[in-house]
Order: structure tokens, then sequence, then C-alpha cells
């Protein structure tokens, strides 16, 4: 234990990340000053978000800068301390980076966490971090679906995506999901309990639009918009009046090189009188709390399933994270680091 | 009074509508049932929102018929009355169309007013009819402007942004607006009071988005959006947390032959936690008396500038309509009829 290795960003990416963009190094644990603690991270959470941290553009957190380790949500034991209440052994999650040794500062992002609350440690990056907050907070206060309502999930076997099918689910409403592929769409049915499930690979705006007519046929209320591009199109030709589409993220344009989609369908919003509001969790910190009770307790009813993709070593940081846009992760996709 | 010229719709435009999508009919006047009123139609108001009536597509009313005259608000008088509760001479004001002569029918559309509120019955179709509502309710419920807040408008020089910026002022907003041309540019600031005018003519997405930054050095908090396309997505560049975007029309693309922009720029409401909001005047009907007693206690107090532009005679129909889209049309756009 004298050195950390850590996955660092050499050259901003464009379109899809590749090797060149980054390096594996190693530098010398640094001293901790009064009051930090040093962690030895466990688990990363890799996450789409992290592709918009990598560009050189405004955003609600500044660009990773070239040389610095890539930013990622970590969970790890604090192995020394100069924080008198935190004692080692601690285990601690943070917004850090993907490194074996993070430093946790005071009044920075990182806090104690009881592991013993969770049946294991990565599900404070899973059901009870960021991605279950975001289901949770984004489905119940941007998507507000009431009982009886049909809700619209792309991305829907993905980490967000497979637990705002089962909320929607347990709030009492019709749930249609879309991903790519038979096998993901089998899971949806069978493994998140959705009422309908659509394949959007080999499909056009049109052909999507009129799978969502099949499967949504009183129209969708709430649409949870993971994806964007063709299928954020599609959904909108099938929104009722009122609707409401809690977008949290556009994975379908993170990596594009020919410049963002958007939404082009945006005259059904006038037509409807509808909604487009965009997600972000930290808005909701304060209520985790709130959150992390309710998931934790449908968790314990046996009524959530939560899946975690785990793959292994910081050396296999970049295919690992490069599955979220394959879509070849199944289930919340988290590096082991230890 | 025997005959009823009609202006009707022959062809489904494509693009920009041209003459031949239309044809001048002269009917006989139909006989009226019990409880019909005839009414002869004084003023028509010609509005963006007439053009996505033309199209076969979905929308919030159906399509206008090949063969029926252009759906369009009128204000008349009424000739032939077999309703008790109307005199003939009484104004009446409702959703007809672009003909001389309309039939009001019990539980339609049509209703009358006093015409000695108004200083000029055309007020009915501009400050005290939809346009005016819509800048009305689409600023205060949709937008949810705060006094110090900037406020962004585009179309700003036409019907609804001209009024959307002064009743901005009034509640203490930085304005805003965008228009095509300096002689417009120069009227959003002397006669409609914005604080900055930008002109978007000949301007790029990103030249366009420099001049706003430089007119909302604190950036955007409301934006009210008539234009769509270019426009909008340098706005969204602007956006402050929590933006709201009141979506109120997309005149760029309702004659697009080559399909909806819509918001390339919508990776913004995500990093701001805004919201796009589509806006229909319709929802608002049972709140008309308070739209209107507000406009009217603001024009009375000689803090509102109404502009009317109205060309005369059926016969200049289309023409009156396109300067809609050419932006050649000062102030609410009116056919008179009578």
């Amino acid at each position: 234990m004298t050195h950390n290795r850590r996955f660092t960003l050499v050259r901003r990416p464009q379109g899809t990340p590749v090797a060149e963009d980054f390096a594996l190094v190693s530098e010398p644990l640094p001293d901790l000053a009064e009051g930090e603690v040093l962690v030895r991270n466990a688990y990363a959470s890799l996450d789409p978000a992290i592709r918009g941290w990598l560009d050189d553009a405004p955003s609600y957190l500044p660009p990773v800068r070239l040389g610095d380790p890539v930013r990622a949500t970590t969970i790890g034991r604090a192995v020394r301390s100069r924080d008198p209440a935190i004692a080692e052994g601690q285990w601690m999650l943070g917004l850090n980076a993907i490194e074996e040794y993070s430093v946790a500062r005071p009044g920075g992002f990182t806090a104690p966490v009881d592991a013993s609350a969770a049946p294991s440690v990565t599900n404070f990056l899973s059901v009870f971090g960021a991605v279950g907050m975001t289901a949770y907070f984004g489905l119940i206060e941007v998507g507000r679906p009431q009982a009886g309502e049909t809700v619209l999930v792309s991305g829907a076997a993905g980490a967000v995506g497979s637990l705002v099918g089962q909320i929607a689910k347990r709030l009492g409403c019709r749930t249609v999901g879309i991903a790519g592929g038979p096998d993901k769409c089998r899971r949806l049915i069978e493994d998140y309990g959705y009422d309908a499930a659509i394949d959007y690979r080999g499909r056009s705006v049109e052909a999507l639009a009129a799978e969502i007519g099949k499967a949504a046929p009183d129209g969708v209320d709430v649409i949870f918009e993971n994806v964007g591009g063709d299928i954020l199109d599609a959904g909108l030709l099938h929104i009722n009046r009122f609707a409401r589409i809690a977008l949290c993220g556009l994975i379908a344009e993170y990596n594009s090189v020919t410049g963002p989609v958007g939404a082009r369908n945006l005259w059904q919003l006038i037509v409807k009188t509808a909604r487009i509001e965009g997600l972000l969790v930290s808005n909701y910190i304060p209520r985790f709390p709130e959150g992390a009770a309710a998931m934790g307790k449908w968790l314990a009813e046996g009524g959530l399933r939560v899946d975690e993709h785990i793959d292994e070593g910081i050396e296999n940081a970049l295919p690992a994270f490069l599955r979220l846009f394959e879509g070849s992760n199944e289930g919340k996709m988290i590096l082991k680091l230890d």
C-alpha cells in the first residue's frame, strides 16, 4: 500500500471513447491533511453521465481536467483517517474517481455509510445510490404518474429504467418498456414486470411509434426518457394531453460526432399541452433518506429486483464503461477495484 | 344579401400555401334552424395556428376538410336570428371561418360580446382574443416569471410576442426580444419597451447565442417561444437552472417540407433541470375574464400598446395570411370582411 493506480483522462474523446483517451497511472499515495480520510475504493459506479463530464462543455459539474482521474461515485473503506469522526475500516461513499484510493476531504462529497443497512455494499451504487434515487424522484416528482396511467420507459432494461418500471407498476400504472434486442425485452417482462416490451432495434421512428401505439392503446401519460433520438420522437407521437416527459438521459447522442438530434416532434408538446422536464438527481439530495427508505422497504418485501453487472479490475475500466453504450450490461454497471 | 363568399381549402398545402390550394366560392346563404344565428363577419383573425389546421394530421382540432372554408376566429353582427336571446345587430365572436357569413349554432363556439367594452371591436381578435389570452396565460401560468428574472421572447414583434414583452416588463422582468430585421428591432425597444432587441436574420445558432449572452448577462429564466428551430436552440444555450420555456409556436417549421427540426440542444434541459411546456390558450377559457380584465386595465391606463395590421377583402385572404410567415405584418394580423 504505497501506490495508487488511477484511470486518468489524457485526451478528450471524439465520439465513442477509445483507449488512447485514457491512461492507467500509478502515483504515490498522498499524505493526508488534518481532517482528511484515505479511502480504499472497493467499487466504482459506471454511469452514462460520466461521458458528459469528459467533454470540455459547460455543465452541472466542471469537466474532468486532462491528467485527472475520471470522476465516478465510489464506495470503499477508510484505511487511514485524520478525521476523529471516521474510524479506520468505516465504509465511505462519495463522488470520487476511478482510482484505487481516494482522499475524502471535509466538506467534500464523501460521507460514511452504514454498510449493514444494505444486502450488499454495491447496493449503495445501485438501488440506494444515484441510480435508485434517479428512478424514484425522477418518476415521482417529474413524471408524477397516477394510478391507471400508462408509463413508457426507454432504456427500460438499464439500471435506472428497470427500477422505474417496477416503481411505476407498484403505483398502479401500465408499464411499457423499450430496450434493444429480444433478450432484454424478455427480461423486461419476466424480471421487471413490464406489461409490454418493445425492441427498438431495426425500427424506424414510424415503426417504433406503431409499436408504442399497440402497447399503449390509451396513449402515454408519462415518458421516462433515458435514450432520446428516434425513441423520444416515436414516444412523442403517442403522448396524451398533459403528458409529462421526465428527461433523464440522452444516451443515443452522448457519443454523437454529428451533433445532437434532440426532439424533432416538439409540436406534440403544443397540441397536447405536455412538457419535457430535465432531471438531475442532485436536486433531491436532501430527500435521499425518503427515497432510500421507500426502495429499502420494497426490496425487503421482495417486490423489487435489483440487477448489478460487476466487472473486475481498474485495467478494465474502459470496456466496462463502454458496455453502457453497447447495451451489453445486464443491470447497474459497477467496476470492482479491490 | 343572398350569397356567402367563402375562402375554401381545395388542396392540402405542401410547405408554404399557394393560391392553388384555395378557392373563393360563392354559395347561397343557408336557412337557419331553430336556435341558430346568421352572423355577417366583419373581421377574421389570421393566426399561424391556421397553418396546422390545413394539414391532415392529428391535432387539438380536426383538420379543415377539403371543400370547407378555412377555419378562423371572426367577429361580426347578427343579421338574422332564430335564437330569442340574440337580437339582430348583436356583435358575435366565435371560431368560424374566413367567409362573409357564418352560422352560430347553440353549443358551438360563437358567443355574443359587448362591443362597447373595447376601444375597437377588432380588439376582440387581438388583445382581448386568443392572442392576448395566449400572451397573458402563457407567460404567467407556463413561464411563471418572477420580478428580476430575464424573459426571452422570440417572434417578439408579433401579435403575441409584443404583448408578452410588455406584460413581462410590468412584472418587473428584464425583457429580451428576438425579431427579424432592424425595423422590427427598433419597434421592440421603442414601441414595446424591450430592454434589448436581437435581429436573428443572417445569424447562425452560435452567433445568435452570443447575442443572447450579451443581452441576458444573468442568463435566461423564461423563454416565450413562438418560432423554434435555430432560435430555440440558441436560447437553450443560455437558460438558467430551473428555467421555464413556454412553447407557444414553432412558426419556423410550419411550412417546412423537410420535416420538423424541434429542439436540438435538449441536453440543456437536463443540465439545467429546466422544462419545455406546450401552451394552448383553449386550456384557459374559463379564466378568460381574468385575463381580459387585466389586459383591459393596463390598456385603459395607457400602459399597453396594441398594434393591429388590418388588410381588406376576402380576396386578399391568402397574401394577408402569408404575411405571418414573411413577417411583413406589423401587429395582430386581421382581415376585414365587411
